[in-house]
């Protein structure tokens, strides 16, 4: 049996939230009901108790439900006047509340039962249909109706909903083993940043561990952008409020600015985006068509203001370091740097370990910026390079942006899970409002086409994925500690030194273990520490000049010599990278 | 003869005032005086003309003053009571003022010919004593009475004054020589960096020439501290205030720091030091004595208020990047740790080509942080340190702080010319405030010395001195460009290029200049540009797989295979660094 469309599992998740309200309302008849809609993995629905109901009750209300299921009942739907609903609903202020607020005459109910919801449906036919045990009542929370603060808060029970049984355990092991791989917790046992209340929420430290990481990032990638004629710049945190003004974001973005500072009578801000500063430099001087594509790339810490309840460990911050760039070029040149940047966008996601790719196209919304004709020529550039590279892709409504059409690329990591991370934007508006000009080849000015692209996103949640996707088990190349040493007694703590020596000396990371523990438990940290090679050495490897070598997620491969070794792992280096 | 010393020097000057002084009142008979001391290289005197006097009457004042010195007027001191001196000066309300605020029952005054100043002298006995060719008058400029803009606006004339002749002129070439070398004016001209009016005024934009630069600087200290066992760290650019108030930062130093940003109901500040946020990492796990000395670094970039009177290009800036670090030590390891930060921050320093130094050493003021105890281990060892490493060094009353001793290095650059560059501090307050320990051999909780030490100081300023210090042609490691291709015509071009990308591939940074312009303006352009080499390719140098080499400051060189010039740049690098 093939998997069911989204469509048919989300119809299928809704009806669940449904029969729940049926089971809620058979087990606990004063109850107010409130909405219930199908979500990502299941459903939830939002009620009103007249007595608490907790953790404990839910497999009650479980088996309920699956009696019910077994009763098969069918689902009416029927289209009533508003009056008539008010009637049905009259016990119930917060269906009133959303028939008040419907803009139709006629509102559409659905019976199954004894029990009439408001809803707009669809839901399916008969309770038969569902998968009797492909479904579970996780979770109980507090939720304000209609998420406003101010409003009643109800108690909302989630339940995860699946095809089989067989798919909804194998949900449960991914949600473990994704549990394994959380970053958060990764990243403390592992060393790689900090998250501190005293610091403020959304604005992690790199621990030494994780700076190593990330500067082998940011090294690879300046290698990789100075090879593609890529320029770099440092700009400042903070800048005078009017940029910001000039480049509209002030005005379209403010909720995620923070309040500015005063200097001198004047309003800086922090930072939420580099554009404005690189424009400032590419209009330092007369730009000709000869000088493009110029190419500015900063890895540009920015701060937005993200609300402290969304903010989750590195992959929702409010201070992040984008690997920022703007290119600007030609008419001429639009097509062929989009298909440059979408090779090295590729490429560099390749080298960390990512394979499979969803692409977005975003295209023109209702209001927009430049002329309808340049929104054309870039869209059909954009449409243009992804068919021409092969490249499937679809159009992405959500992700519409006023100032251009744009490329995302979400990449899927080693659980499946998509993160955004590589986007290349056609900008439209800051051409026009700092008006960027250079001059073509008749000798006159004209504008340029301006591209916003980040292909890792942000160093934060790049390095949040990574360690989840590897589950803290990194390559080679990208272990902020490669080999550690492990001498067995102090006698050989001094050969042990010699190795870490060698090894420095030629660009790996080492560590000496040379606490007074037992081999065991030393070879036992280094395992948990994800370390790529344990090299213990005694009397043996002392002798021969060799060290016994331990390798991650293989144990123990044997004794090498020490120069047999260090080309095993320089191969290992050129291989992945 | 030799130079007179320092405390001369400042003598001659203070009476060339006083001699100025005596022009004025005889060329300007009802002028009011306000005060006239000695300056670096000069003197001034603040004056209240009863009708505008401007720079074309400095010569006149000039003449008189020679006309003085000839006369061989005496500088006669005497001690008079307040009540005489108010009667001398009844009609000097500036002096007046003085005498009233003078904490001695008597004032001294000199009197030479008909003129009387209130001052404390020291003065020379006789003008003849005085260099009649070694001083100009150079400058006349509105100031405020005691700097206070709510007080009356006088008339400050400078002088420089030196020993001879010759000297006055020496300075007058060397004045000159640092104009040639203005990093402001070199570091637009070479496109480094960028000061921007919107942006905000000292908050400089590294351009890509720029970037270039401060990367090699970066890369070069990352190497040398990793081998130092130095562990980097990134930490955001706001925190917490409550950080800065338990640093005690909130409390001493809020004149220099930013108005808060406000999050969600708490404050944030922008931050003035990286120094909370390193404390932070050292406290999330105990440390134990076998974990010291820990060294955390960072480039870390802080910002701090400046009036923006006293801003100048990268030396005075708001936001400046430190290469900043914290060292936790034990008591016994503070003397090696010391001898080793002098040694490294020397060696570093003399990697950039700067030769001579003064060190200046800061005891302990009145009220101080720490225990009196601590503060002499501290001090001796900084002491011992210095002595057994054979440097000699200053104390500098001026440089104290109060949460411990400190060396600073300022270093000397081609015209003479201090800058504070190196500092070593010993921190008694942070470990404090923030309660820092360890766990000693004995297994009890210990506090750790720490130390705050920045080698460079800051990347702005340190590339600001290094811009004037070389007068912008870098050393070839330095040099943002290192080599430019000039092909003679443009069917040398395809050859230029193929150079191009061998010197590439060889880690070279490597421009072409393919413009279509005569071989002599592109010579002139990268001369002006300071770049070490221009490679000329021309029929000849296709046919011998060569390049006419041209060498900055040398010219012409000859023609050379392209190994064999590779070589010889590959040696240039390794001989300098």
């Amino acid at each position: 049996m093939s998997m069911p469309t989204v469509h048919t599992q989300e119809i299928i998740r809704h009806s669940l939230a449904h029969i729940m309200a049926v089971a809620v309302q058979e087990l606990y008849p004063e109850t107010l009901f409130g909405m219930g809609p199908a979500i990502e993995n299941g459903f939830y629905y939002d009620f009103e108790f007249k007595n608490p109901v907790g953790p404990e009750d839910l497999p009650k209300i479980e088996d309920k439900m699956r009696k019910l299921i077994k009763e098969e009942l069918a689902f009416e739907k029927k289209l009533i006047s508003k009056k008539e609903a008010k009637e049905i609903f009259k016990n119930q202020p917060y269906k009133l509340e959303i028939i008040e607020e419907l803009p139709e005459a006629k509102v559409s109910i659905y019976k199954s039962g004894d029990f009439t919801d408001l809803c707009r449906g669809p839901h399916i036919k008969l309770t038969k249909e569902m998968p009797i045990d492909g479904f579970k009542l996780t979770r109980i929370a507090g939720a304000y109706w209609k998420g406003d603060e101010k409003k009643p808060m109800l108690t909302r029970i989630y339940g995860l909903a699946f095809e089989s049984k067989k798919e909804l355990n194998s949900f449960f092991l991914k949600e473990a083993e994704a549990e394994k791989r959380d970053h958060r917790a990764l990243g403390q046992k592992l060393e790689l940043f900090l998250s501190d209340e005293e610091v403020g929420a959304g604005l992690p430290l790199w621990m030494p561990k994780g700076e190593v990481l990330k500067n082998i990032i940011e090294d690879y990638l300046r290698k990789e952008l100075i090879r593609q004629e890529y320029q770099f710049v440092t700009t400042p945190h903070i800048g005078k409020l009017a940029l910001w003004k000039t480049s509209g974001h002030w005005e379209l973005y403010r909720e995620n600015i923070y309040s500015p500072i005063d200097i001198e009578g004047e309003k800086y801000l922090l930072k939420p985006m580099n554009c404005p500063f690189h424009v400032k430099i590419y209009q330092l001087k007369i730009r000709s068509y000869k000088d493009l594509p110029l190419k500015l790339a900063e890895f540009g810490t920015v701060y937005r203001y993200e609300r402290s309840g969304t903010l989750h460990g590195l992959v929702r911050v409010r201070g992040f370091t984008q690997d920022d760039a703007h290119i600007w070029c030609t008419p001429d040149q639009l097509s062929l740097e989009l298909t440059k940047l979408l090779k090295e966008g590729f490429k560099i996601l390749k080298t960390f370990g990512f394979k499979d790719f969803n692409i977005y196209l975003s295209t023109r919304p209702e209001k927009y910026a430049g002329t309808e004709k340049g929104w054309i020529k870039a869209t059909n550039s954009l449409k243009y390079v992804l068919k021409n590279l092969k490249l499937k892709f679809q159009v992405d409504p959500g992700g519409v942006v006023f100032y251009g059409p744009k490329i995302d690329i979400k990449i899927k990591d080693s659980l499946g899970r998509e993160w955004q991370c590589t986007t290349i934007q056609v900008d439209f508006n800051l051409p026009d409002r700092f008006d960027i000009a250079f001059i073509n080849k008749k000798g006159k000015k004209e504008k340029p086409y301006m591209i916003h692209r980040a292909l890792i996103g942000s160093m934060e949640r790049f390095i949040g994925v990574l360690i989840e996707h590897y589950g803290g088990a990194f390559p080679f190349w990208l272990s902020p500690v490669q080999i550690r040493i492990i001498p067995i007694g102090s006698r050989h703590e001094k050969y042990a030194k010699k190795i870490v020596e060698f090894l420095k000396e030629n660009n790996l990371r080492v560590e000496l273990k040379d606490e007074n523990e037992t081999v065991s438990k030393k070879i036992r940290e280094g395992e948990l520490q994800k370390i790529p090679y344990l090299l213990v050495v005694g009397d043996k490897e002392i002798k021969s000049k060799s060290v016994r070598v331990r390798k991650r997620g293989k144990g123990d491969i044997g004794q090498l010599g020490l120069t047999k070794f260090l080309k095993k792992v320089k191969m290992e280096i050129e291989g992945k990278k």
